[in-house]
């Protein structure tokens, strides 16, 4: 359909027909839905009818070719001008093949296999019906209380923006018109998302403009410049005024400065959230807020529906508002060549062929073996199939590896730890016991668990969290690992025999009393579908270990936030006439956390030397080139993520201690050395200013390289205007 | 001295002479100085010499008469011009009478006991020789691992706004040139020192301007419409620029918008820490970013002195800029009247006859005694006197009880919890053990403790923290009482004793395995000087208590910040279509603070009743009336701080769900009722709205009164314009 034809076509509806068109709702609103097969009631709970229901613009949460297209047709024969329902979905890391939880996939650091798991999943989610995905989710986070870090990729904005260009080229492909396999992206939670008060979620956020704009903004935009075609509004008030009514930062940030021209959706319900959140009086005002503010759909509520007629009618809306966000959303319907085909990618025959097939298993394997961070290793790993291993704790049979938000995953059809080491040795030199349940211990299971560990050559100790310990409203105010589990290996350290833990859960640790016990520790995230043969692979030295943290593992909530690019103060503690007690400290703790962004061991070593500049003055258009040499020093062929910071060491606000501006992630046999080449220029050290303007100022920087934020080489540049 | 003899006086000074106005230095560097006899290395240290000291403007921590006599009497012989040195103390919450710390004060709810404070420690430094105290300290708070949270009252901008005001008076009588036993004030630390990321002292601070006008500059500008001389600035950042050199903070708000015209010093060293945070290049920068931004007095560092005339001479900084920090020195220097007496009160008699006098302990005790909060009593207190107790802990004969800043305070001659119990009942019921250390415990201590306690018909653990453990630099990861403690209680509870908990701490602490063990719990703080005689007056039952926490206690360090005057968010948890999980919360903890902000218990009980307004509709110049009767429903004698809060329902911004807008602390003797009246106008609904204006919104809001923030009788009226 041409642009012509979408403004005849909005030049047609009816205003019942445009405000509707901006309306979301659940499957279950639907003729043909398998959720319900009665559907006053839902209706009736949220004051519309079927009138409302057959001008409807999207639908959230179906899935499966054969239910949408049952969906769509009944919705094409009820809908006056044919307009045909938009099917959204919540596809954030697999559809029903699953990747690691995303803080596991930013830990791979391996943006093009998390473009291929994007790719993959939108295949999956395509073929099944599904046009748009709520995803990629890039809010940066600081804060491990906070259940919803499981989502995103982790603390920095240049690494999540890196992940956010990925999966939106993953998700999208080259051409979302044309390419049936592909599903629409939808960026979220704009804005700032990540970091509410306290690690609460939905909580209060609070911080500078410039803040928001250095730090929390920058992948939200990246997503955009790779092309997403949606963006979700955020839950939480960004200076005040909740997101999903906040004009400032939607009309005139996101819209008018970055020319976001796209559809931009509400979260669930969070349109009438603004009545609790107290700048609201009613769902009239919260309508007139939103659609002020330049929000096109609203999920979950009608405040829309019920009230953007009568503040047109009486003009205190323009109905210029309305078709705008109408026209977005038709042009999205359009992109989508729902006009032509309005089942689009749907097809039971492809789902199949394609869903769970080996290729999508084998990838999610391999990211998932990326993803796990090898946290300690004294000498234990890898494991050798003649030790006979006794396999203790609560994950050590379970299907809950799959985190949150993965909604059409299977908990059955995932590889459970055992059943990957099983499928790797055999049963016969594997005991498994199930030592404790997540949150509680009975003797009887301790007493089992000390029997089956008794013969053991070593002890794996499968350990972690529910899937609904983190995730949406999954906040945590204590991030230790449950006392039962504590207690557990406590009780097995008394066999003084080697002792391996593998963690599966949704955010960084309180480690204590778990890298203090154990001799080695695997941090396994959520790994998805291919959990336990990914984590037998690393377990056998059949992969070697490579992910590295992406958000820091504080020793102890009481040290939260704690984050690599923080700041210097003006009375650091490290500094070298530093005073005893009247520095930056905890009298009781570390400034560092117990394990710092970037951090990840290998079965090999790698050493870096020879960090060279191209030159040590940079100018404008001039560009600098870093260069180091890293070998691998070790016995075992393995991949290594080369880190290429900078720090500036004098600005007109404070800079950051350290600030990620690249990576390699290369492969190196023992005794091979290579060359790494990362490419600066002035552009990369640009930074928001006290009056908001992104330049850069001339002076003295330091480059660092290394395996990790804490460890570098360094070496000392001039920028020049 | 007239106006025009100081511009006199400015025209005939040198430039050299004008900068070392400008510099602060601590006593070692004078002549006279009993600290040090030997000058000149600490000269040495600092790169400067004789002919610099001669005309430093000021100085920083000398006191006792004949000391400054002596000091500014060597001086004004080598001054040129002589221009008398302005000595300059940390007089925070008592000069060598100490009061209770600054939190505990906040506690006490009683603004004229905290005025009557300040005025004495203002006479006793003022008969000292100090002129100016670095006081008050008006920082909001809102997070206890801060271990400076103990110098200010507190979570509230009102209440600290009162405090303020109230502090001031007391330094700074009606009359600072008349009155030679006051000095002059300075409000610090401007601005939000008090919100330092994670808890950790001197760390970044990071809000949006609406926030910090909203929340934390309430208080230092009603410390400066109550006249404060002086302001000092803050370590920290304020939206990435060191308070220190902030021109918008400084210049802008505090000299443009809010008319200061009285000196700014800097913190200790806060100008060349402008280095290290990654500002200025050198000190030679710091200068120029400190005077540019309206720094007059810069302490213990030299970036004036080194560089100020260089900048000048290089027409870098306009020499108007110098001349008018000069000036705003001199003015003081002149309305303390120290042209005509530099010594101004320094007295060597009255030292004697004032200092740490009858009148001024009286003082220390009624406050120490009203800023005790009883958190819990299952009918143990008060004690009697025929009752044999067992006085058992770390703090019981401890005289480490006056906190931090209590630098001419004495441990020796304060009142140890023992000396005020055996004061009050003698020795023959007391029995006394030591039961552990701060931090860590021995058996035969335990052994000792179990025997004092068995023949005795109650326990009285004495427990807290060392003053280190709190004040500035003294920031804690776990705001629990140290294992040893905990330990301890569990070890005499085991004894099936009626068991007392007396605590003296300078933050709120995590009360889990205290308050779940004692009978009874009563904060005692760090009630100064006379802290043993005033926590016997309460457990005796001669003072019933009556203060009231102006700062929550957390559950857990997990929860922080946990605060009364939060949001709503759009999914709170005590909705009543609230979801069970989809809301705003922990999973593993509540939301509120184990002890909210007002919260108090008394040894009688009061009942609110008939909570009226004396209209439903609040209008422009049209103040309402809130009335409620109040009971004493017990059988004691108590006094009862009545709080009275509001909540604008719908704002433009979200708006917190309480505020505290007024309070009276009311005695009411056994079965007597009060009518209690409130007025409230539409100026105390004025709020920061999104462009920062100062203005109310019309519409619904309810008045709360009640004994703390969460048990309140309601009531709402509607503000219309």
């Amino acid at each position: 359909m041409s642009e012509q034809s979408l403004d005849h076509l909005l030049n047609e509806m009816t205003i019942d027909e445009k405000i509707a068109q901006l309306m979301q709702l659940a499957t279950p609103f639907f003729k043909g839905s398998s959720d319900n097969g009665e559907i006053t009631g839902p209706m009736e709970e949220m004051g519309i009818d079927e009138s409302i229901i057959k001008n409807t613009g999207s639908v959230l949460g179906a899935s499966g070719a054969k239910e949408i297209k049952v969906i769509q047709k009944q919705h094409l024969q009820t809908n006056r001008l044919g307009i045909p329902l938009l099917f959204m979905s919540d596809i954030i890391h697999g559809y029903k093949t699953i990747f690691p939880v995303p803080l596991a996939i930013g830990c791979s650091w391996d943006l093009h296999l998390a473009e291929k798991s994007a790719e993959i999943a939108a295949k999956e989610a395509a073929v099944s019906g599904v046009h748009v995905t709520f995803a990629p989710m890039v809010d940066l986070v600081r804060d491990p209380r906070w259940g919803r870090v499981m989502e995103s990729t982790g603390e920095d904005p240049y690494l999540n923006s890196e992940f956010a260009k990925a999966q939106v080229r993953g998700f999208q492909g080259e051409d979302l018109t044309q390419d049936m396999n592909r599903v629409a992206a939808c960026v979220k939670h704009f804005a700032a998302y990540g970091a509410p008060e306290g690690g609460r979620d939905y909580n209060t956020v609070n911080m500078s403009e410039r803040e928001l704009r250095e730090t929390y903004l920058p992948a939200y935009k990246a997503a955009l410049e790779a092309g997403s075609e949606m963006v979700m509004t955020a839950f939480n008030t960004v200076d005040g005024i909740p997101a999903t009514g906040n004009k400032r930062l939607m009309r005139d940030l996101l819209r008018d400065e970055w020319n976001f021209d796209g559809v931009l959706i509400s979260d669930w319900g969070a349109v009438k959230e603004m009545v609790p959140h107290g700048v609201a009086e009613d769902g009239k005002e919260a309508a007139l807020k939103a659609i002020k503010a330049g929000l096109d759909i609203e999920m979950m509520t009608t405040c829309y529906v019920d009230h953007l007629r009568d503040l047109i009618e009486a003009g205190t809306v323009d109905e210029a508002l309305l078709d705008e966000a109408v026209m977005r959303i038709l042009q999205l319907k359009q992109k989508l060549g729902l006009f032509e085909n309005p089942y689009r990618g749907a097809d039971e025959a492809k789902e199949q062929s394609l869903i769970m097939s080996d290729e999508h298993r084998q990838i999610a394997r391999e990211l998932a073996a990326k993803s796990a961070v090898l946290l300690k290793n004294d000498q234990v790993l890898p494991l050798q199939k003649q030790q006979e291993i006794a396999l203790i704790g609560p994950m050590a049979e379970s299907g809950d590896i799959l985190g949150q938000w993965s909604w059409r995953g299977s908990r059955e059809e995932a590889v459970s730890l055992r059943e990957g080491i099983k499928t790797k040795i055999g049963a016969t030199n594997l005991r498994t016991a199930q030592g404790c349940d997540i949150e509680s211990s009975t003797e009887a299971q301790l007493a089992e668990a000390i029997e089956t560990a008794k013969t053991a050559d070593i002890i794996v100790l499968a350990l972690g969290e529910r899937s609904e310990m983190s995730g949406e409203a999954g906040s945590r105010s204590n991030i230790k690992l449950p006392q039962a589990q504590l207690d557990l290996i406590k009780a097995v350290k008394q066999l003084n025999k080697p002792t391996v833990a593998i963690l599966f859960n949704g955010r960084p640790l309180d480690l204590h009393g778990v890298a203090d016990q154990a001799d080695a520790v695997l941090e396994a995230w959520q790994p998805g579908t291919e959990g336990g043969n990914a984590i037998a692979d690393l377990l056998y030295g059949d992969v070697n270990p490579s992910g590295k943290l992406t958000m820091s593992f504080p020793h102890s909530v009481g040290q939260v936030p704690v984050y690599y690019n923080h700041f210097n103060t003006g009375r650091p503690k490290d500094a070298p006439d530093a005073q005893e007690r009247y520095v930056s400290q905890y009298l009781d703790s570390p400034n560092d956390p117990m394990y710092p962004f970037g951090f990840g061991l290998s079965y090999t070593s790698f050493t870096y030397n020879d960090l060279t500049l191209s030159t040590d003055s940079l100018t404008l258009g001039q560009p600098l080139t870093v260069t180091v040499t890293v070998t691998n020093s070790g016995q075992t062929s393995g991949e290594e993520i080369v880190q290429f910071y900078t720090r500036d060491h004098v600005g007109e606000v404070v800079r950051p201690l350290k600030e990620l501006k690249g990576f390699r992630r290369i492969k190196l046999e023992p005794g091979e050395t290579r060359e790494v080449h990362f490419t600066l220029t002035e552009e990369q050290l640009r930074y928001h200013h006290a009056d908001l303007e992104f330049t850069s100022d001339p002076g003295t920087f330091t480059v660092y390289v290394g395996p990790n934020s804490k460890e570098c080489l360094a070496k000392s540049f001039h920028l020049s205007h």
